[in-house]
Order: structure tokens, then sequence, then C-alpha cells
């Protein structure tokens, strides 16, 4: 099964099925909606009718994770690159839901805060019930499937303090998608080994194998748990192979105009096109009293 | 205003307002569900009828925060007891929302996982509107009040990589509370002098001043909100005084038996009682295909 959260012309979304060419509506507003019901699966293998949508107009697969969990250095070649040692656990960080976008929408780069602005393919896991203290073995229990990331890295942000989260979790800088794919639609059944590609238009700039992960993701999964419980529509992001910008010399950061294209084998590509944020016109309040024009950045 | 999420006897919660001694209920299902409405502060003022539940039996304040917020090295002296230097910009990360527990609940500490679960008083700050890009200054429109966290840590883990995630989000282990207290009932109409202490039992282990911060409530705010939009209900825990149990020669850690008791100025307490875990049983699945007993812990 290839699911996917559509974006309506109305301005609202809604989960669907992707049956060959054509999307199918499933009764619930997005894929987390989906999962958090127990027979999910009946549920959208029962299908419904025809989405008048673009398929393609999709919003990021889980549009409110209750989780984002990322994990560092967890590609052998990737900690060689940054010349840390190899770890003994995950290194866990989170990034917040607002950090999140669809496979195909523009990538906002904030200029005006930062010009290193990096990009990490990744292979993301999606839970799909609850579970807490699962043993190793049995992640195949719990997963609901996979899919792309992109944990596109604001560097100078990520490493001005000893914690990366401020430079993982800009807003819309984190594509997800484009379909949860199950696992028995993957080559093997498993994710344990499929090619991953991160391209610059039609550079190939990161290019390897979901096997040279440190720690796999039925590890990952089982270390999580262990820590609190996990819930349908978690997410996982299992880290970057070798390759990104920052540790290139020169290094490299993503530039207005370039498309970033993430791909894995078997679960499709992100294309996300960059682009320059629009000019600042101060802080933004949804709610009445607006305040006037801000200051241009964190000081 | 002094607004609690009240667990009621048939497993459902509400909003309450505290009126006095008494509680009067709110048409919302936790404070976060309130302050989703724009018109949040009406609502609360007008009230409603008399609650009959336990006013002390409250859950986390806001109990599924869109995003927790948390600054590590932001107070001078917490900052000089680690031997770290003192920072130019605050140090971002993040716990998720499974990590809350009520203001009186226990403290179930995972002692088959770690002896080194330690104590860290802190103000929590809790948003009230969207807002993205706020200047410095004006954090007061955005803010809807504060509460009493302890930021309890599990130190081997929150240690044993780079970064301090999983040591700072095991279940359960972050009280959240007891009220959401608005800015015009602390003294001077501001948190920013307030006491602010932690004790043990009757032994006071952290005792300082939130003008102590390096980065104060505002500067926060700004700094957070230039990197995503926040939103309501939004918790920003702000860092902890000197005097936590892993600095101290030698370390001391929670224990069974011991009552966790956090204090703020204008905000009230939280009381804890540190219990240890039960027995494991093995993993934890709420649906159906429960599996067999499992390992006892991460390896």
């Amino acid at each position: 099964m290839r699911l996917v959260t559509l974006r309506m012309g109305d301005g609202s979304t809604t989960a669907a099925s992707i049956v060959g060419s054509a999307a199918v509506r499933l009764p619930f507003s997005d894929v987390g909606e989906l999962l958090a019901q127990p027979e999910w699966r009946s549920i959208a293998a029962d299908g419904g009718p025809p989405v008048e949508a673009d398929p393609d107009d999709v919003a990021p697969v889980i549009p409110r994770p209750g989780k984002i969990a990322c994990v560092g250095h967890n590609y052998a070649a990737h900690v060689a690159e940054q010349q840390v040692e190899e770890p003994r656990f995950p290194t866990w960080f989170a990034k917040f839901s607002a950090a999140l976008c669809g496979a195909n929408d523009p990538l906002v780069l904030p200029l005006s805060q930062s010009r290193s602005i990096d990009w990490e393919v990744e292979l993301a896991v999606v839970i799909g019930r609850h579970c807490h203290r699962i043993p190793r073995g049995q992640s195949d229990e719990v997963v609901a499937g996979y899919c792309v990331a992109n944990d596109v890295s604001v560097r100078d942000f990520q490493f001005r303090t000893s914690q990366f989260l401020q430079g993982k979790t800009f807003a819309g800088l984190t594509p997800l998608g484009p379909a949860l794919v199950t696992p028995d639609e993957l080559p093997g059944g498993s994710p344990a080994d499929l090619r991953i590609v991160c391209g610059i238009d039609e550079e190939v700039v990161q290019d390897a194998r979901t096997s040279d992960m440190i720690f796999d993701v039925d590890r990952l999964v089982h270390e999580l748990s262990w820590i609190l419980p996990l819930e349908p529509g978690d997410v996982l992001l299992t880290g970057t192979p070798s390759g990104v910008g920052a540790w290139r010399r020169p290094p490299r950061f993503l530039q207005p105009g370039q498309q970033l294209v993430s791909t894995i084998e078997g679960l499709g590509s992100l294309r996300n096109t960059c682009v320059a944020e629009p000019a600042l016109s101060g802080p933004d309040l949804s709610g009445p009293g607006r305040l006037g024009p801000g200051r241009l950045g964190p000081d």
C-alpha cells in the first residue's frame, strides 16, 4: 500500500491510497489520522471514491507527528567524514512538526539568518501502533511503513551550541513523503538494503545503501521504545549517509534555484526547489493586535 | 487567572479555573484545548459550574504541547558548576509530550535502566497565540502565562551521546503545573525576579531567582520564534539553577520514597513522590497480537 496526504482545492487535506496512477479517498483528513485507527490497514484496503486532486500535491505524509525522533551519526562513512568516533548508542535528537513540508513543496531558505543550509537524505520510519519496550527483532509488529525525508540542516545554528535542535527545526525545511509505503511493497519486504540517493539538479551528492546503517531500523525502534512509548504516526529519521555539504572542502550549501531530489529505492522521490524567502515585513501574529515591523533576526 | 487540567473520575479531563479554593469547569478537555481558542481569556473569565473533582488531581497543565522546547545552561551558577563557558546563544533541546506528568503524580523511576536520575526545577512559559518572528520586547503579547516544571533528567542517557534528548524524555518524568498562572497574578506582573526552589523531602537543594537567567523569557521567545512559528499551548522550559545532583561531589540522585518539591514564587508547587517502577512484564502493545515477555532493557 502507498498512502498519501493530499491537498484539496479548499485548503483541507485528505488521506488517500494510490492505486495504479490514481488516488482513492480515505475517510480521514491525513495519514496520521488514519494510522490512529487500529483497523487502518483494512480501511485503507477498502479504498473509496476517486479523489479530484493533483496526486503530486501532497502535504507531509504525516503532517503533525506526535514525535519526530532523529538519529545522527548512523552511517559509517558519514561518521568518518565528520571525524567523530563510531557511536555505541544512537544519537537521538528531535525536530518539531512545523519543520515539515510536502514532497514537492518549495524549500524556502531563511537566507536572512543563514547561508549554510545543507542536505541530508534519510529513510523515515512511521510507527503504526502504540508500543513501549519492544524487544529486538519485533519492530515489524509496530512499524506501519516507510517514506523519504530530507533532514535539511541550518549548519551555523546546528553548531552554535552543543545541541542540534535549532539547526534542525527551521520552519518548513524538512520534506517528508511522498507516500507511506508498507513493507510488503519493498524489495525483499524490508528496508534493510535500499539504495538511498540525494541529488542537486543533475548532480548526485549522496549515494549509499541503507545496509550501511550502524543501527538498523529494528535496533532504533527497540532503543527509542525503551525510553518512552511510541504512538501511531510517530516518525523516526534514521540518519544520513556521507556526502553532505558542510564536510566538503570547500563546503557547499543549498542555493535558490537548485532542485533538491531525495530518492530511496521503492519509496519514490522528494523534489523540492530552493527559493529565497520573501522580503520580511515584520512579525506574524494571526490574531488581533498585529505588531509593527520587527527586527530582522535574532541577535 | 489560574487554569488547571483536572482529572475526572471517568478517565477524562477538563480545563478548569481556580477561583478561591474552588474549581469551576471550562468547556474544553484541557488547558491546551482552551488556549487554542483565540478568545480563551474571556472564556476563562466567564467561568462555569463547580467541578466535582479533587482540585489537586491535576494532569500536566498542557497535556500534549505541540512543542516542548527546553534551554540548557541558562543560569550562570549552573553553567559554573558544570565548568562550561557562559553561552552566547540559548542551547535549545526538546522533549516529547509523553515525558510529562501531573504536578502531584508519582515519579516512576526507571531503575532497571538507570540509577542516575536527577532534579532540575524550571520556570515554564506557555504560549497563548500563533506567532512567528517576534521582536525583542514584545513577548508579553504572545505568552499566556507561566507554571512550574521539573526537567527530571536521566544523566547516563543524557550524556551517552552528544545530544541530551534521550536523557530528557523518559516517560512521565517531567511534572508540569500545577496551574497556568497569567502574568497579572505574579509579583510585579512579570516572571523576571521570582524565587525558584527545589527540595528533596525537607532539604533545599536548589534555591535561586529567575533574575539569574542568562537569557530572559523575552529573549527566549524572540530567539525560538525566529526559528519556527510558535502556537498556543507550546511550552518553553527556561533552564535550571545550580544545585542539581550530578555535579555534586559525590553525585546524588533521586531515590524511591523521596518527595521532590518544586516551587516558584507565585506559581505554586509540584509535589512528586519517587517510586520504583513495577517489575517489568514484557513489552506493552495496546492492540491485538500482544507480544511475549521481552528483554529487560536496551543493549
